[in-house]
């Protein structure tokens, strides 16, 4: 829907989706000796995304977007930017944008082969605030981005003002060098994002306290569960006893090579990502009183990886796109003939974690208690398989079934894997 | 408003309610020995709602609807579905829709008779998250509704997403069997509202701290104020010293006959609504230190149950409706001739807590800490009259005054009832 | 942008400031013993206003607006209001609107010379919830409010329901004697804005913590820190062993004269502010147990006052106006060969503390921690002076660059001044 004025235009667009989720086999992920209800996750039904889009232009020059985000408890923003349309070679962003680095990532919410996203999403920063300058070159078969950002943990928006200083740089080249030259390889596309900054969460022997979750990342399966994060239980003793906690502190670079490439009905999308970030934990002096501050500073660096293939192949024929099915052949009416466009989709990816996060902090009595995370809590690999079929009654209305199965390494009680997940999820989406 | 583009079509409608409440001799509402100034309830403006609606369709097949509420500290979303409409006897609704049980919390909140909604409302959903499939039938003189729902508290609406993995069933029946004859019948309708499902907050002896309020139910006066609830109390000292609190544990059922009958300008509105719930409460051995969880049980199930008539005239003839009035014949106009519609309305309602509610838990050594709800903080019955006239200077502005005037038995210190509370509410609304 | 409907209309507008902060020399502005990391003020980038609006008119009698603000963690409403235009003379405007007292302060948030307002806005309501009735009258020279509401401390936001029933009466008077005479003095207008009210947010002998934020002010610098602050090292101890916190309780009286001059490509804005509160503090007994409550209240009224003067000079001739530059004449475009519209700014101001909050409170045992506001944090005076560009490349794009410099007495740790602030902010604003 739009709206004019003289050369002003204003767009109204919206995303709903209302998905179910059900977890199979789900008692006792971390194994633990009486399991309880509430350790299993809860079947659910609920709003995944809710957001109305203001998109316009003010002439020649200037552009802005505007989705505000409803789905949750409290409404909040996901996407604001203005443009200075200097040219379409040089576009100037500022404001709240994905950050310049995943493939899957910088896909749509509403276009994504799977209902929630795979394991290099996890890694890589999801929202953040900055000012960035971008552009197509050479008739649109290269686009670049290049940014300052507040920075981010990994997978984690920013939030509406930095919580440190420290700044971070991000840049994007993606190349789609046949995009003009019909034929099998016009739909390819490939490139390489990454992201330098620094993290300065606090201060371990400061008398500040610095808790694990503000900077410091957790990483979620598939099915929205989280399998590993750093020591909480360690951060939370400090308030009480001292600032042992564990803190982002030091460099965190990113980078990542992706490509897709669509072809008529069929499409595949493959990305890697690694995520390296410098990590201290306050230690306390053998015998000093438990209230004492830490009194020195173990500084380690971790580094995270992860990658994913997945495919799609549209059996009613139309073309897929990065942008999913944008118009079914034969929609769906009631009464008539047309049943929409099928897709079925298939992926498989991985997120390993650093093995020397579990290790005993030097210094420390050592044990679960004092590693930089836990193993009996934390998993060192999640490896994870999907399935799906989407299913386009129109070009508005999309709805979607997956089921996946995640499988772990480690992060259960007494050394053993975490039970897997499985998980059917169901979307019913409209999109205008 | 409404936008187009082909047969897409786009409203933006909006609601906007202010607030002036005052209490009149509500210094001490629970009898307290030593009342301070916070015991009163405070006099305030508020925003009541703030509702912009985007309404559209796309196509025949797909509509949605999306209500932002904004009255509150922060902004969430009140009414957000997605329909696929097969057919007007079988629509598909997807997301946060009001539950099919109550008639009066049925009716739009710029609606009613009166500024708040009556006693059964407390009793009946609000809003919750689900699938259901609705539709009219016989010439649109039966309308149903079945869903399938997360489930919620009595009187709350659905969180964002579920806090247990237990569901819920809602049916409505509503018969309008001479809408299409004219006559002094035409304007009646009737029906039943309900819902079964379950809830499992927590385990008392399982370590998991069960909070008696996420899942149980407080109810309020129409002046906003809770006089009743379960023993908070003990659960917060659940926290501390084990598993003793109150919790939703089991079944919960409502059932709700109902019926209106409007006839030229006067009005008819009645309901009765019961909520049958199974409680727990944790309980610990004789002698068991106070730190040790709960080692036993107790289950009881707890029926309350509430009913409301209101009545409503419009002395300047407009014709009365469920709607409220459409439109007045002489609209009010600055220095125009018009005076806008004029109604008066009366109501009567009472709520009936289950007695049993106030015994000892079985167990304990007893007295009001341990029962599952405090005789004297709660009450045990509630009634409550009120009248108010509600002026329509135009179709889209709309102003109310309220007296009303409710009673309790019990809820007060020592046995005592809790002091009358008298309300004076007054609305300013703009509805467009 | 606008929607018709006969003689109904929606206008949808927009704000969005993006903006970049950083400070100078910052790194311990109490000059404590051991500083941190934390102590500093973090650079940052942050959105300062997402504010869509929608306003309309249905009919000739009845007009709302409403702008949600979806820059902060979560949205919520900073506009809303309904008004009943009974004549140009009488509108009743009923909703949260910005309080009538400072000059700055009504001041559209797009439209101010600096990035952020100076001290008098510190001492004034923000927006506040109520009734009020407004005006033009003498062929638009004189403009009137008169209104009545639940009251806000300095600086700050009404919440959105209030937290005592106390009220506030506020007034404005505002002439612009010239406004119908082409000349020098044509943008000349001078008023006087107050509010009468009263605070009471607790009693220190009743059993009820009174906490010290939420009635009581808070002052900021104009880039944005907290320079004073009443004891709430006093009040967080009350929670814990007694009610001997600092709160709000009695009158509460606002005056502010106000001018402004606009001439040509000149502009100058010049306004003085005093605010008289009374303040509470439980005090006690000696050798009372530190876990009773207090036992005495003593009573006193504080009076701070602020004043400020800024300067505006367009260097490319366009019209200065209270609502900043309307439209360069030689708009920027891409290629073209218009800059925009260049503005120079300047400002000093000072806002001063009543010296008696420093003081000890009569019967406690003296000392920083037992005086109103802890002088080894809260500084007694500040003064800012800076300076600034405007640069308006179109009347919708506007980028902004300021610099202040905000020096304090006292403050710091050991009776020192707190460390100068020196920032440097940026904006880059679309508005429509």
């Amino acid at each position: 829907f739009s709206l004019k004025k003289g050369d002003y235009e204003l767009k109204i667009k919206g995303l709903v989706q209302a998905d179910l989720r059900y977890f199979l086999d789900d008692f006792n992920p971390t194994r633990k000796a009486a399991p309880v209800e509430s350790d299993r996750f809860n079947d659910t039904i609920l709003f995944r995304r809710i957001r109305p889009t203001f998109e316009g232009s003010l002439g020649k020059l200037v552009g802005f977007r505007l989705t505000p985000e409803f789905a949750g408890d409290s409404a909040t923003i996901v996407d604001a930017y203005l443009d200075a349309k200097f040219d379409p070679a040089y576009t100037l962003r500022v404001g709240k944008v994905k950050g310049p680095v995943a493939l899957e990532r910088l896909q749509s919410g509403g276009s994504t082969n799977f209902i929630e996203r795979g394991f290099p999403t996890e890694l890589a920063p999801n929202r953040d605030l900055g000012v960035q300058l971008q552009g197509d070159l050479f008739n649109s078969t290269l686009n670049y981005t290049l940014g300052y950002y507040n920075g981010t943990a990994d997978g984690r928006d920013a939030t509406s003002s930095d919580g440190d200083s420290r700044k971070e740089i991000g840049a994007r080249l993606f190349a789609e060098p046949f995009k003009n030259s019909p034929g099998i390889l016009q739909g390819l596309g490939f490139g390489i994002g990454s992201t330098f900054g620094s993290k300065e969460q606090g201060e371990a022997n400061s008398g500040v306290a610095a808790t694990t979750n503000n900077f410091l990342p957790r990483y979620r399966t598939p099915g929205q569960n989280v399998f590993f994060q750093y020591n909480t239980a360690r951060a939370a003793a400090a308030a009480a006893i001292g600032h042992t906690g564990i803190y982002a502190d030091g460099d965190h670079v990113r980078i990542s090579p992706q490509v897709y490439w669509y072809y008529n009905n069929l499409g595949l999308i493959a990305e890697y990502i690694r995520s390296e970030q410098e990590v201290s934990a306050g230690v306390l002096a053998a015998g000093a009183a438990a209230s004492t501050r830490a009194t020195s500073t173990v500084t380690e660096s971790f580094t995270n990886d992860a990658w994913q293939v997945s495919a799609s192949w549209v059996i009613t024929g139309e073309d897929a796109s990065f942008r999913g099915v944008a118009k079914p052949k034969n929609a769906y009416t009631p009464g008539g003939p047309g049943w929409g466009a099928f897709e079925l989709a298939a992926r498989y990816g991985e997120l390993d974690i650093d093995d020397d996060v579990f290790n005993a902090i030097p210094g420390t009595a050592g044990g679960a208690a004092n590693s930089f995370a836990n193993p009996n809590s934390a998993a060192s690999e999640a490896k994870s398989y999907g399935v799906g079929v989407n299913w386009y009654l129109t070009s508005n209305l999309k709805t979607q079934l997956n089921y996946t199965n995640t499988s772990f390494e480690g992060g259960a009680a007494g050394g053993q894997d975490r039970e897997d997940e499985k998980t059917i999820f169901a979307r019913f989406q409209v999109a205008f």
